[in-house]
């Protein structure tokens, strides 16, 4: 597929170089980033790395990011900085909220917590002027992404795209997301991870 | 009390005249500040309020800063950034972690939600040699920045204090706090609030 950054980028580089270094690998294709990412967070790591998303999506005329809470918030934080923008993070919610009239919601199933949830968002906060870059920190299948997709297709907003941290490839979620349109853009690209044989990046 | 931080501080007056222009207040001593705070996020002004925690902090040899997740990632992660430091950031779990052994657990009563869980942190990321500083959100009986308080000491690191954006002072958690030798910050200070008179800051 065609690779809209520079592979050769140090900063990508860095990403999944920390990834080789740090990410543990469990049976049932979990893969925990907790050092540097979804418990403590390597804050500097993330600024340079929400000034990718600002490079590759710079000419897109984004107002506004979208994320999920939690621990998407803190690199969709310092994108929204970059660009100057405001912040939305969707809420999740055990419970339904598609007859309520005040907010947009799409249903997410996490397969790494093998449960259901809504995405939620106020309609208050997307507009159909809104031009909205949607991260995240992980892309498998696609179901969260999918949804805050679909939530700004609600609201009439337009999806700029859609910036990753960390994509597993061999899920198939960023490929069928971007057979809808959605440009996506990830920083490192797990074309195949094993506890024991470690990680292939594409 | 004594004021840390300049009252006249024109930043700090950005952040009480938002409350005061766009906060909602519901029966209950419940305060709603969705539209730039807990659910869409005022990037450009949290960046300011960070800069305010870093002019207080500054000397205090901060490495590290810690929260709670979910709405005080952003505030939290953006004085990260200007302390240089890395973030960690709590999580609640509503089942008991107490016996163990890899996490610092502590737990919260949640007064606005009216339930218990456990703030809990890994061992990884708390150590002897840390200068924490506690970044939340919101201040009210105090129970989420105990815990946060709680978890530091448990790892042998150094609480040098909290930040906060929003402390309802009559509800006594930050004195409770304070009184326990713990310098707390808030930039915001609500004296009382009321559905009908609004808000009167201190």
């Amino acid at each position: 597929m065609k690779k809209y950054f520079d592979p050769e980028d140090k900063t990508v580089k860095l990403l999944e170089e920390r990834i080789a270094k740090d990410g543990r690998i469990f049976e049932g294709d979990i893969l925990k980033v907790d050092n540097f990412l979804n418990h403590q967070i390597d804050v500097d790591l993330m600024v340079k790395l929400s000034r990718e998303f600002y490079k590759l999506f710079e000419k897109d005329n984004v107002n506004k990011v979208l994320t999920i809470e939690a621990s998407g918030i803190a690199v969709a934080c310092l994108t929204a900085e970059q660009f100057g923008c405001p912040l939305v993070f969707a809420k999740k919610s055990r419970t339904s909220n598609m007859g309520n009239n005040e907010v947009y919601a799409s249903p997410v199933h996490s397969f790494t917590h093998n449960n259901d949830y809504n995405a939620i968002v106020s309609k208050n906060y997307l507009s159909p002027s809104d031009r909205v870059l949607i991260i995240d920190d992980f892309l498998a299948k696609g179901s969260a992404l999918m949804a805050l997709s679909d939530i700004v297709s609600q609201s009439g907003a337009t999806v700029v795209g859609a910036g990753i941290l960390i994509e597993k490839v061999y899920q198939g979620g960023g490929d069928l997301i971007r057979s809808r349109g959605i440009r996506v853009e990830s920083l490192a690209r797990i074309a195949s991870m094993d506890p024991v044989k470690g990680f292939v990046f594409e």
